[in-house]
């Protein structure tokens, strides 16, 4: 047995790791009792969660039989956050569409960006991604789509993440790029509602009442494994539509504010849809932070209640809400409750130790919402998923950092000079 | 002479500092032109900035003379943030409301706190706030307002910053603490239209067409030395008297979305009103972050536009428009621009090296966009006050941050228990 302090460098740490006690923690467990153990601990048995309490309580079952115990002197152990939208090939693209109108953004950006991409791009665009979900907390994400899906899992896998992949398909549009338009798909099936011409075209089209929504309950395509982004323009009625069916919604703030406008959050939640948070892509939100969505869904979706109320609600998404929306909503979100989304016996190990000692945080009256409100992803210090860390004392263990940031350099630039995409320059440069 | 790499913690970086020479930096200027140097350096004498230019000519003009000599690897190098609104002395107080209405802030969180605050209470307060203000790029504020000046005083000189300081006043409000109704003031002075109740306070009381500004140009209030706060309830005839008496206006959209409501932003900056960005104090905004406020009022202001328009407007407020709102812009609020706020010959050398190049901010298509919607506190890596580092490689130079966070956390606990403030527990947590 070895024993390590949570400071230092030391063994039993790195890929194999057989038992483990991880103790002294603040654990969130995040389960449906929303349990909280003030000095709490983790007994992991390779990949899962055998047991989990009071420290005193671990330490006293499980000691003899753990081949590691760290000390986690009184940080905070949460369930490994979810991004339940992300576009990881996009990455290479991030800040290539800033202050820029969405045709703008699509035709002369992202289009050009993306239909110039090969494969060794598109793993070393996920390689950086990954890098920086892995220093936002994240151990899980649903790809929103994107190029060459095969680079992207080669980066998933060396990265040690869980990720569910998916390839963008897009049958229309104006200038979209030839060798796009030759697949074909009746309808997106992952942005809905995301922009209101959206829904007007829809309405003209496929004669329905208000939009995509309705149009997708009239297909019978609302399910409950559909994972709908964004749903910006929803009315009443589809909102009960989304429910009743029990779509997942992925709410992405920041990229929302950008280019579609204030989703109907309270209101989903309300009516028990299961709403998780997404960053969506380095081009619609550079910062590819979920620590930053929450901090920006509760600000947000209390400010909006001013147009339905007449003043904002403070009380409007609160702290535990925003926790659940990353961590739980997320899982359900990619049907993998079972498996993840909360600290519990028989679940996976994903989880994120938080240090909330850093000027940041301090002083800490109220851990939960600490953790929403002032949490960055510099208080982010290790991760660990399927029980194997991939971040320890802020340093990602299975790439070497400097290379992926060294490469993404590279090939950005080259990938940008292929498209033709040229940015204008923004102040008086003298070179 | 001496030559130090920026990754050295070598010498003549301290306190005294004489000449100085900083090169091979993308040096942003912010000044009239919006000149950029790619390759760009500044010479410093004692606290000001003797010449600014590209790096071989300065080197050339003024290494013979200079007694220290750094080069900067390529780092940004801008002008100091300016906060235009800060509660200092509300710093230990961070996490005690939130997720509850206005009436329990004030009531029963806010002002128990702020009345059973010491002396030193203020002074420990104020070291933390100064420590993440410092972290964030700043190297002035504008306090909007608290307990204990003098305590506020003693930690500003200490950390070596540039700051307006001022205490609060308040003479009217249910509620109000018995010590702090003696004391009168006409009108509240600097939280302007804060909420839409104010405005209607003072058209029943004042007898004027709509609210507090309206009311502040009937008495000839509104003035070019006028710092307005927050200014969320304010029609086109108000932004109007604002705009022709140059009065000032600091936005702090994390605080307004959570109490206040959308400010009309854009408008303002179209009436040509100087319009700054401001944290707010941390119990109405957790994150006492300018580089998250940036990124914020982008998003913000960005999507209000829905409300006017149908849609969002992605070219609202754009990077560089942000830029100038957190230095040049925040400098003419304080009324030191002659002084401060961009890198110019004759200013004070108020400067912080921004390190582009970690997985937050590659790859770099648009250095201005980047700086903007990427950076995050963790980029900021020095900060100059007055030609004296005050941070250098993220080390606060001038108090042991381990210190104040140790003195915040006790403080701070013993402050809420003589304020008799306990807040309700979120979760289920198990001692």
């Amino acid at each position: 047995m070895e024993t390590n302090s949570s400071g230092g460098a030391g063994g039993g740490l790195g890929s194999e790791s057989s038992t483990m006690i991880l103790h002294n923690a603040v654990v969130v467990t995040m389960d449906s009792d929303c349990r909280v153990f003030q000095n709490g601990a983790v007994f992991i048995d390779i990949d899962k969660i055998k047991a989990i309490g009071q420290s005193r309580d671990i330490l006293q079952r499980f000691s003899h039989v753990a081949h590691h115990i760290l000390d986690l002197h009184g940080q905070i152990l949460l369930p490994g956050f979810v991004n339940t939208h992300v576009h990881t090939s996009q990455q290479l693209g991030r800040g290539i569409a800033d202050d820029v109108d969405l045709m703008t953004w699509l035709h002369h950006r992202i289009w050009p960006y993306e239909s110039n991409m090969t494969e060794e791009d598109s793993y070393i665009s996920t390689l950086l991604c990954g890098v920086e979900l892995i220093h936002s907390g994240v151990t899980c994400f649903a790809e929103a789509g994107g190029q060459h899906v095969t680079g992207m899992a080669r980066a998933v896998e060396l990265l040690g993440l869980r990720a569910c992949l998916t390839e963008s398909i897009m049958d229309s549009g104006d200038g979209l790029p030839p060798s796009w338009g030759i697949r074909t798909t009746d309808e997106c099936l992952q942005h809905v509602a995301e922009i209101p011409y959206e829904n007007q075209v829809v309405m003209e089209t496929r004669k329905v009442d208000h939009g995509t929504v309705t149009f997708l309950d009239k297909i019978d395509f609302l399910q409950e494994n559909l994972l709908a982004a964004h749903t910006v323009w929803v009315n009443d009625t589809e909102i009960g539509f989304l429910s009743r069916s029990g779509v997942k919604v992925s709410h992405c703030p920041a990229s929302a504010m950008r280019m579609l406008g204030f989703a109907r959050i309270r209101e989903m939640l309300n009516a028990g849809i299961t709403v998780s948070l997404g960053t969506d892509g380095a081009p619609s939100n550079n910062r590819m932070s979920i620590v930053d969505e929450m901090y920006l869904a509760s600000l947000i979706n209390k400010g909006r209640e001013v147009y339905a109320k007449g003043t904002t609600d403070p009380t409007a998404l609160p702290a535990e809400t925003l926790l659940k929306m990353v961590t739980i909503n997320g899982a359900k979100s990619v049907l993998w409750d079972n498996e993840i989304g909360s600290l519990e016996i028989g679940k996976k190990a994903d989880m994120v130790v938080i240090n909330p000692f850093s000027w940041s945080m301090v002083p800490i009256h109220d851990c939960i919402s600490n953790l929403v409100y002032c949490m960055r992803t510099e208080n982010v210090v290790s991760v660990m998923c399927n029980g194997r860390w991939i971040m320890r004392d802020k340093k990602i263990l299975n790439v070497d950092e400097e290379e992926v940031i060294s490469l993404a350099k590279e090939a950005s630039s080259k990938l940008l000079r292929r498209a033709g995409i040229k940015l204008p320059s923004r102040m008086n440069v003298i070179p």
